[in-house]
């Protein structure tokens, strides 16, 4: 069963990902990232490699994409929160998109 | 050379998709529709069809997706509002959708 981050969680778990560009939702218990890549192809690219794993996970991103800049937003909805799920999503995000960029 | 969509062509082509769920942005010279999805998968497919259009038309949705949902603006950025490409655009993901919910 998925939980809400303890605070101990979140000091070893969550800090590390708001020095990669992560950032706190202001408005809820979620972080956000921006990310940009050469082109609309490499952007959707690495959306679709994301997808697979979101879909394995079963936990999805909210993402807003124009052209070659992807917005992303998690959170885990079943939990009113963020939970361990989104932190393995949020090193993956960043994962793909180190490769993607390569 | 692509070019703002005419009195004429707002009445012939516009108006047609305004039929079938598109709306006019209250803010800008811009089209909307939200297209649900039975899942992340379907929702996702279309998505990975989409881009394919798009990319091949060079001309890119504004689009958004959380799980089964994807909420798409359509606008051309180079001419500052609707063009031919946002109507051909649209009328290509409307008819990605009938064949993914088929």
């Amino acid at each position: 069963m998925t939980e809400l981050l303890s605070d101990t969680a979140r000091k070893t778990t969550l800090e590390p990902l708001l020095k990669t560009g992560w950032k706190l939702d202001s408005n809820r218990d979620a972080i956000k990232k921006t990310f940009k890549f050469k082109d609309f192809a490499d952007a959707f690219g690495w959306m679709t490699r994301a997808a697979i794993w979101a879909e394995k996970w079963n936990h999805h991103p909210e993402w807003f994409n124009v052209y070659k800049t992807v917005e992303v937003t998690l959170t885990t909805h079943d939990v009113g929160g963020l939970s361990t799920l989104d932190v393995k999503l949020a090193r993956k995000l960043d994962t793909l998109a180190g490769e993607a960029r390569a």
